[in-house]
């Protein structure tokens, strides 16, 4: 019988996350003069361990054994053959994907969460503000919060507060206190409803909410933690790739292909960096992280400096955006409602390492739903994007009648978003995709700012 | 660092179920006639391949190749020892637990619906009717049908259909049909709602639906599927405690005490009945089956003969039973909401080889949350019943200050059962016992029936 889930024992954990900055040019954040942002800038923000993370050249950075720790609550995740996907689609392809699904919060969050909050409590930190899209990210903090006994709040996107209420019990269940973005705890906040009352809210308000939250709490001792984007976040999820590799080379299999959904690049990062390596070393692999049609960054947005939150408190950080005050369609899929694209994800797309895709909702959900009756696992409905891709792939494939391994990211399960799938099996899901006028009319906010410089890491 | 889960590989998963009918006495089904039924009587309801292993008393039956093929999309399920409750507890107790929460619909019920659906599949059925409480069954058997094309349809007791909304639309994901019951499509749900039109249900009159459904069908080719009690059952079951076994060898350690809620019986006999086996041949070992105080069937109702559903379909089966027509109070553990107990747990609690509790659903409840802070994973409703007797005992170690490794059942993941814990947190939910006035009440159903003699195994 043929093999379905490739695992690895506790002790083949990876004991270091990979920093691609180490092989990598980047564009540095930029400060309100224009210059680049010292370290020191950002310590109201974020923690000064975390911060040396942001900013290191290190290739490999140890992970400390009480991560690890934690960790081995669900990790090392299962490698798996999607041997009945393959089946129904009559592929020559193999298929192969990393169940992120498995951990307690349900997708690959806290492989970054467990770490900040570590960081945090090292440096005394009591508790953490952030937002959430979806949720998972929410819940991921909350899940490590409670784990190392640190206050949480989160500012949770107002469309996916209603749309999802119960990842507001996981918080409370992990002891974490959610409040429904734009709220009228914080000036961000207060600004966004007088403007628009109804708003269904956005990552880059909750954002600045949440650092506003933490930058103004007067004890000190509270910090703002995010779920994506920047180079830390990433830096974590490469236990994905770095698993992914050993896990291939258990089954004597390199893949061709390497898919993500990417909303702000995390997921999409952790598997891909540790092969993005591989590529900057001479291998051949195609790369793709998948965004929204309704809210696509890398494949329609121009590589800018831009704010990562709407109401301009981060500094520019390079990236593709739409604006930081671009507001996404209301799709359900929450965890890629985000203007920005992460920098290093960005900075890759421009040198043309790896390759975008775009899909629309109805695609990604019905890629999903063939994926559930095939392999069991109702994926979230950001993952639902990837499927779209790899299905498209693994029938190019039989088109060509090419062999191919293609290894996608599993970011999570949709068992919190069940009301979505309603929604799209009765039909009243809509699909969205952005316009050219909105497109340019987006671009209007970043037009004074200043450029990145085109770089060529290799 | 301490090993925290212990993993089994694809070809150490067992490939044969253990069938606790070699090794003890069990009283025959009646017919209405009062006399023992024929396997051949079954055959409207069932197919007779699975006839066969309900009655049959070979001590290892072969799993087909089909379905361990389908198994390794989650099984070998992780064993994993709760160092962090253990920590939380302060202690000397070791804590193991099956994590059951792996599976695609979240619990221990697919180890059952998958060979339920292959012999379905394998003797030409087409269709399958099914009753579910929490929706942990009826999913897993929408999950099953949909890796064989056959066509499933749930009738889902009421009150569990209106709190959780979402088990429907994982069954829809997986393409089944699932409606409230009582429902207008039977007589017995007919009846029960003429009896009670806001009827909360039951498992008992969803049961009778589900049967009639099955019987009455006119192309033939449609049979009843049953996910607890019955023999044929427990013995999938089995593949929890085998594997469980080999993972506790494989860390030198044997469990002085075994724990698994207990509604029908199935989770708890699944993980229970391979150390019973060992019981039986000499070894120490207390077994403890937990039920809800609302719903108590070992711990306060009779040894009796009765039937398995409310409109008195079944057989006469010899059960520890509340009265088919049992209301059970509507607590949040739809699944522990049935008047009977399996057969075969019945037997053993007669025997006094098991020895059953009971926990009140507040300190379920309490013991759950507890358990999600330490471990990360938000337990079954069902499962905190089991966890309030894995924290007491953990206590009771500690209070004697002795060593002891307690193996308990996380039979299922309450991911779906948010709402519930809502409900906890604001205080609104209420504690019900079932008092012994309604107890004496709820005996007369089955006064005049036959009594089961009192046999002994060993």
């Amino acid at each position: 019988m043929e093999i379905k889930k490739i695992l690895l024992t506790e002790n083949e954990m990876p004991r270091q996350w990979y920093n691609i900055l180490a092989d990598i040019k980047m564009n540095p954040p930029l400060g309100p003069d224009g210059k680049p942002v010292s370290p020191e800038a950002l310590t109201p923000v974020f923690p000064m361990n975390l911060i040396e993370q942001e900013v290191s050249s290190e290739r490999w950075i140890n992970i400390p054994e009480e991560v690890l720790r934690i960790y081995n609550i669900w990790r090392p995740s299962p490698m798996v053959r999607a041997l009945s996907l393959e089946k129904a689609l009559g592929t020559p392809a193999k298929i192969y994907f990393k169940n992120e699904s498995v951990s307690p919060p349900g997708s690959h969050k806290p492989n970054t969460a467990v770490p900040q909050a570590y960081y945090n409590k090292a440096f005394g930190i009591k508790k953490i503000t952030t937002e959430t899209g979806a949720g998972q990210w929410g819940s991921a903090l909350a899940f490590a919060c409670s784990q190392f006994g640190i206050e949480c709040k989160v500012f949770m996107v107002r469309i996916s507060f209603d749309q999802k209420p119960y990842r507001k019990s996981m918080m409370a269940a992990w002891g974490s206190n959610c409040i429904a973005s734009p709220s009228t705890e914080t000036r961000a906040g207060r600004q966004a409803l007088e403007k628009d009352p109804d708003t269904p809210g956005s990552l880059g308000i909750a954002i600045s909410e949440a650092i506003e939250a933490a930058v103004t709490d007067e004890t000190g001792q509270t910090r703002y933690s995010l779920g994506s984007v920047l180079n830390h976040v990433l830096l974590h999820q490469t236990i994905i790739g770095l698993e992914a590799k050993k896990q291939m080379e258990k089954v004597g299999e390199y893949p061709d292909v390497i898919i993500g959904c990417a909303g702000g690049g995390s997921n999409f990062a952790g598997l891909a960096l540790p092969f993005v390596y591989d590529k900057l070393n001479g291998k051949e692999i195609k790369i793709y992280p998948v965004e929204p049609a309704a809210c696509p960054t890398i494949t329609r947005a121009p590589f800018v400096y831009d704010h990562g939150d709407a109401a301009g408190y981060t500094p520019l950080i390079p990236m593709h955006s739409l604006g930081h005050n671009f507001m996404p369609a209301p799709i359900h899929a929450g965890g890629l409602r985000y203007h920005g694209m992460a920098p290093i994800v960005s900075q890759l797309a421009s040198e043309e390492i790896i390759e975008a895709k775009a899909v629309t909702q109805l695609d990604a959900y019905k890629a999903g739903v063939a994926f559930a009756k095939a392999e069991g696992i109702i994926p979230a409905p950001e993952t639902n994007h990837a499927l779209a891709c790899v299905i498209d792939e693994a029938n190019k494939a039989k088109e060509e009648g090419k062999e191919k391994t293609i290894l996608f990211n599993l970011s999570g399960h949709g068992l919190l978003d069940l009301a979505a799938y309603d929604k799209y099996f009765s039909g009243e899901m809509k699909d969205f995709s952005l316009s050219n006028e909105e497109l340019i009319k987006s671009e209007e906010v970043f037009a004074d700012y200043p450029k990145p410089a085109l770089l060529k890491s290799r």
